[in-house]
Formats: structure tokens, C-alpha cells, sequence
């Protein structure tokens, strides 16, 4: 296998073995006499323990470690709108990563759901079957509309990961770095270049964590983001952007990506792929110690080396071949282990923040550094450690419907991890 | 464990083990770094590959062995209607055995659909993510037109196993028993009792097996069916009674089941549990050499020896400890085999019929008998011998869009079937 260009294999690998993931008994068949327990008629014993009790669904079944992959296929990666069959493979490597690591069963599923309701219907149709719901690569504004309705109207949790997970390893990053450059997120100036679902969930998450509003300049493809966007005030109705023209840059910067830069202490970038979409000069005048967050896949809005080169002290990207790799399968697999094992019935912004401040942590187990702002994939550590502080986090908000010490949560996580890993 | 009584364990035992299938991976991962060939980046190949020819979603991911298991959970074994949640552990319980007996990997989906179009329009917004689906525990007439609206719309196969499955298992077990009694199904007298999901399939599929519709007088909690049912009538737009009213019973016979039961060759009955739901008088009345099937669960109709003591010489049921196991699971998990197999985009009757006869035939691997006219859940030849002829069927139909020789079938069958049991 060709380790410098893993898609040259790609495809040849996803022909050999057709497919990702699969369904797996849970429980030992040793004979077919076993199916008179866990079908008929055996079966009928926890179907009427459930219709008498409802919550006995999580002790009976599988749903207590289930949720849903849900997308539509209208914004997959960097690739746009390829529709729902060419997102199925996005769907179970995901599913992938939530087993091995988190323990988590999660079933791909990718829907034709052109028509207006359709997502929304189905989604609140298939929750009974699911402990929480997953939303991927859904196209903006309607990822929107769509989280939000759905967070209000389940009683189980529904995540849209382009933007709570980013925003929580976004935030996880530029904790630690104001961290290392000894400033302070209430204090510091932020710049967001390209406000599409990801910078609007950082633009969110940060100001929920404690960022200061009026500090923030965000820029679209149409300049900074100020309250003469009248383009945007003419979208308030379905997206969420016209909020951030009205309550950012009290300076009233306008303008483009120059003026929105100049002088900030962070930028963070989730606009289009690279390279040269940010500008050295820009960098160049950032204040002392700059910190760039330049998120585009596959290739970031600018090399890191360039950036370093215009003054940046700390950078971050979405590749694993430079430091300080902001990656979503940091947070989903152990969010959802602690989410699933205090069955909580939603994910709240505190339950993120506390999952973000114990990655930021977990960064210190190999030394926080300019170079090592985040963990990586390969430490077992981090799932079950986020597992635990998201499963206390949703017991202070009220959340957690199921009791657990932290070291008992800890214990969870592990075993269901543990598991899956043997398989 | 009891075998007595399996039921008396079932609780506890699903308690201990919290739901019966999992997802698991299908691909080796050595390492984290092979995550970049099974997401990003290298994911992009094969969503870029799908996305230029559509076809190759069937071979770059895990759809072509997938399939759905639906219920809204309305009309669950003999509990009625109990709802999504209280129905999720018969779906998981039918998963395990699509896996262990079929090597399908079927998905548990219990639908909150109490609003009119929310089954329809949520399944047709998941068929991308399938290359089938089965439905599930559905009350009627709903089942009905959900069923044809679904198989007129989607391109891959839907059967509703209560419809569908029943007929196909009820079928084979008719075709052997007049086999050993000498009458033909062109010429015998055939009598129903209970008119729901399974006997109307029961009655359309026999029809298109060659059964005089004539010949037969079905019967329903009103009275025998002919083409004075008003009540029937009135049900004609989301109920097909009232096309069995009109086609059936040419002599036009009134009454009850005892009419309705007399002089006839054959006695099938989807009724309620038992027992003394049929009357042994009334299989007393019956033609020479009858057969009957009492498919009531968990108790039949009639129990079989007071069958055979009214003159009953072949008598089925739905269980296990007598004789003539009529069973659904001796069917879908090698007709769903075949159908994924040859990726047929539809089941026809043709193809249930298929699967029906080699079902039938499957018998004399044992010896048939009038105690012996199915096959029972442990004989290992029974779903690659029906895959085969669903898969042949399928393609003598023009509904396969994969090809394969008898041989390739067989092999591929047996080669999906050996890699579940692994699990």
C-alpha cells in the first residue's frame, strides 16, 4: 500500500471488499433452538416488557448504542452536491470510526430527500429505532433549520457533526493555543474567513465558551459580515448568518478578507481548498503571536509553511501530514459513548464546551506544544475521557437520564470500546 | 436454560445482552492511518466514482447487501398493536437470522408513522441507502397499498414478509401435501379462514400458482366472503376483500366457516390463536384426505391431533414442537440472498413461486412425509437452494440487473452465508 497516497488505493480497496461496515449478531446463536429465545416466541416477553414500560426499549434492545448517519448527499467533503448513493461511502467510513472508536453502532443511512419535508419527516419517523441522531454533509442553509427543528422536537439527541464537532475540535485548538501564546478568549480579536455551517457552529461554540462577540469579524465570499449585508438580512428567515452581521464586528469593518484580518489574534478558515485563498500579506498584519486555524480539505486556504513564513505563530489544518490536525473523529466517537451511556436526551452547547476543554487537555498527555495543540487519532485515551466529561456535563444540564459516578462512566466507555475493538 | 419453555428465559436473557445485532466492521484496519483510505480523503474515490456512474454504489459499498426491516410496530406477532419501540426487538430478532441463515445485512427500523404518507414517504427516502426492503408487522388494509404503492415506485425490491413470506411458505407446504394425497391444485376445493395480510396473500399467491379462484370460499369474522359483502364493498379503495368477494366462491356459498369449510380439500386458517377456533365437526365435513394448516401463533386453531382425530390427514401449523412447521424464516433469508444476489430490482410472484416449489422440494432432502412436508430451519441446504431459484427466477423475469450462472449463485450464496456464520 502506498502510504504517501492512500486514494490511489482507495478505490481498489472499496471494490475488493464492497462495502464498510455490517450488521453482526450481538448475542451467541449456538444452535437454532436459540431463535425460539430471541425470536419467536420467546421474543414476545420483552416486546410486552416495553409496551408496558417504555424506557425498558434501552434495557431490551440495542437502541441504548444505536444512532443514525443521516445525510441527504448535498454537500459531501469538498465534493458538493454528488447526491445520496455517492455519499454512502463518507457514511460507512464514518460508521466505521464510531465502532472502533467508540463503541458506537452507527447505521448509514442516505436519503432522497429532495422534496422540502422530506428529511424532517423521516428523521423524526426513524428516531424510535435510534439512541441519537448524526447529521452529515447536508447543505447549507438548510442544515440549519433542519438541526434546529429536530434538536427541538426529539427527546433524543440529534448532532449536525460539519458543525458541532467542528466547532468543539475548533475550539479544543484555540484553547490551547491562546493557552501557549498567553492570551485569553474573552481578550483576543477573532477573524473567520468563508461563513458556511462550519465557521457558523465556531462562530457559536466560541462565543458560548466565552469569545467576545464584537471582537469577531467574520467575511463571506461577499466581504465582512456587518450590518449593511443587506443580502444576508434578506436570508434571515432561513439562515442563521444575519444573527453574526448584527451582533459582530462592532467596529463595523467592511470590506474583504484584508480588512476582516488585519490585526486579529486568531483566524480561522473554513472557506473553499487551497492554496492561496489566504494571502501571505493578510497574515503579515495579524497581531504578535497570530493564530491560523485553515480548515479547508483537502488542501488548506494555506500551507502551513507559508503561514509560519508571514508571521503565524501557531497553525492548524485538516491534513494528518502537518501538526495540529483539526479532525472531527476526535470528538464524535467519544461524545457519542458519553452521550449514549448516561442516555442523554440531547446534546447541549455546555455538553460540547466540556468535551472541547477535556480534548484540549488530552493534549497534554504528550505535552502541549506549538506543534501538538490537539491529540491524535491513535490515543485510546481521548474517546473514553471525552466519554466521561460529556456524560457529567449532560448530568449537570439535567440531561443524563441514566445515573453513573464518573469512575462508573469511565468504565462504561471502556467496556463498550473494548468490545467493539475485538470484532 | 429451560427448552420447555423459552419464553421463561427470553427476558432475562435479553436484558443481559441489550439487543441482538450490532454494526461491525467489513474491512480490515490495521492502523489508524488505513482511516485515510477508508475516509478521508481516500473516501473521495469511490463517492467520485459513484457519483460519475451511479451503478457503482453496488460495487464500491455495502448496499448490495443491505436491506431494511420496517415496522410502525401496528400489528406486532399475535400482541397487536404495540407500537415502534415495543416491536424493535421482533426487527433485531429477524436481523439475526437474515445474517445467520442468509448473510444479509438487515437493518432494524421501527418507524413512528401515525401520520398518513410518514411509512411511504420515509421508505422511499431511505432506498437509496438499500438494495431491499422488508416490511414488517404492519396492520391492515394499511399494509395493502403501502406495500403496492412502494413496490410501483422503488426500484429495488419491497415484500412485506406477512403478505409475501406467509404465501411462499404456505404455498410449498399445500403443493407437497397434495403431492402425497394425489389431488392437483387446479382442481381442489380450497377453504380460508381469516382474511387478513396473510391469508389474502396466501389467496393471490395460490391463484397465481395455478389455484381456481372459483374453487375457493374464503371466510372472515363476518361470514364467507362473496358478492353480497356489502361491509366489504364499502372497503373496496384501500382493501382487496371486496376482489375476492367478486372472483372467488363461484357457487356463492353464505354463511359461516361451516359452510364456507365444507367438502373442501384444503383448510387454511390465519385466524386468531386458538384453541377451538376451527371446529373438529367441521373438519369432520371436509372432502377425503384433507389438509390443514392452523397458522394461528402461539397457538393454532386447532390443535393437530384433534385435527387428525376429525379426519384431517395432514395438518401444519406455525410451531415448532409439532410436525409441518409452517415458517417464515425458511424462506426470506434465501429469497433475500438470491435478490441481492442477482440484485433483482423487484420480487415478483413469479419469483416467490420459484422459491416456493424449490422450498417444496427442499423437503425430500429428508424424506417427504405427511409429518415431514417442509424442511426445518437447521437443514444448511435450504437458503442457497432457494437464493438459486430466486436468483434464476429473477432473471428468467428480466428483473436481475447482476448475472450468473446457476454455479455463480450457488457460490455466491454460499460464500455470503459462510462469512456471517464467521461472525
Amino acid at each position: 500500500m502506498n502510504k504517501q497516497n492512500p486514494s490511489s488505493d482507495a478505490l481498489a480497496l472499496h471494490a475488493r471488499y464492497r462495502g464498510k461496515v455490517q450488521l453482526a449478531p450481538k448475542v451467541p446463536v449456538r444452535s437454532l433452538e436459540d431463535f425460539a429465545i430471541w425470536y419467536t416466541p420467546g421474543v414476545a416477553e420483552p416486546c410486552l416488557a416495553i409496551h408496558a414500560d417504555p424506557a425498558q426499549v434501552w434495557e431490551l434492545t440495542n437502541r441504548g448504542n444505536s444512532i443514525a448517519i443521516v445525510s441527504d448527499g448535498t454537500r459531501v467533503l469538498g465534493l458538493g452536491d454528488i447526491g445520496p448513493e455517492a455519499a454512502l461511502p463518507v457514511m460507512e467510513g464514518k460508521a466505521l470510526i464510531f465502532k472502533l472508536l467508540g463503541g458506537v453502532d452507527a447505521v448509514p443511512l442516505v436519503l432522497d430527500a429532495t422534496a422540502p419535508d422530506t428529511f424532517e419527516v423521516t428523521v423524526k419517523a426513524l428516531a424510535p429505532s435510534f439512541g441519537g441522531i448524526n447529521l452529515e454533509d447536508i447543505a447549507q442553509p438548510r442544515c440549519f433549520g433542519l438541526l434546529e427543528r429536530l434538536r427541538a422536537e426529539l427527546a433524543i439527541p440529534v448532532w449536525h457533526d460539519d458543525q458541532q464537532g467542528t466547532a468543539t475540535v475548533v475550539l479544543a485548538a484555540v484553547h490551547n493555543a491562546l493557552r501557549i501564546v498567553g492570551k485569553s478568549l474573552p481578550q483576543v480579536k477573532i477573524a473567520m474567513l468563508g461563513m458556511g455551517a462550519a465557521n457558523v457552529a465556531n462562530y457559536r461554540l466560541l462565543k458560548a465558551a466565552g469569545a467576545d462577540p464584537a471582537a469577531v469579524v467574520a467575511c463571506d465570499v461577499n466581504g465582512a459580515l456587518h450590518r449593511g449585508r443587506g443580502d444576508l438580512e434578506a436570508l434571515a428567515h432561513v439562515a442563521p448568518q444575519w444573527d453574526i452581521c448584527r451582533e459582530s464586528n462592532a467596529e463595523g469593518i467592511t470590506g474583504g478578507a484584508a480588512e476582516a484580518i488585519r490585526g486579529a489574534d486568531v483566524l480561522i478558515a473554513f472557506s473553499r481548498p487551497g492554496p492561496g485563498v489566504i494571502r501571505p500579506e493578510w497574515i503579515v498584519g495579524m497581531a504578535r503571536d497570530a493564530i491560523v486555524i485553515a480548515g479547508a480539505n483537502p488542501v488548506p486556504e494555506i500551507w502551513p509553511p507559508e503561514a509560519h513564513a508571514a508571521g503565524a505563530r501557531i497553525v492548524g489544518t485538516g491534513r494528518s501530514d502537518f501538526p495540529n490536525q483539526v479532525n472531527n473523529a476526535l470528538a464524535f466517537p467519544g461524545i457519542f459513548r458519553g452521550v449514549l451511556d448516561v442516555r442523554a436526551r440531547a446534546i447541549s452547547d455546555e455538553m460540547a464546551i466540556a468535551a472541547a476543554l477535556e480534548l484540549a487537555r488530552c493534549a497534554e498527555l504528550r505535552g502541549l506544544r506549538e506543534v501538538h495543540l490537539l491529540p491524535t487519532l491513535d490515543e485510546t485515551e481521548v474517546p473514553p475521557r471525552l466519554a466521561v466529561a460529556t456524560g457529567i456535563a449532560a448530568q449537570k444540564a439535567g440531561l443524563a437520564q441514566r445515573p453513573g459516578t464518573p469512575e462508573e462512566l469511565r468504565a462504561r466507555a471502556e467496556r463498550a470500546i473494548h468490545e467493539a475493538q475485538k470484532l
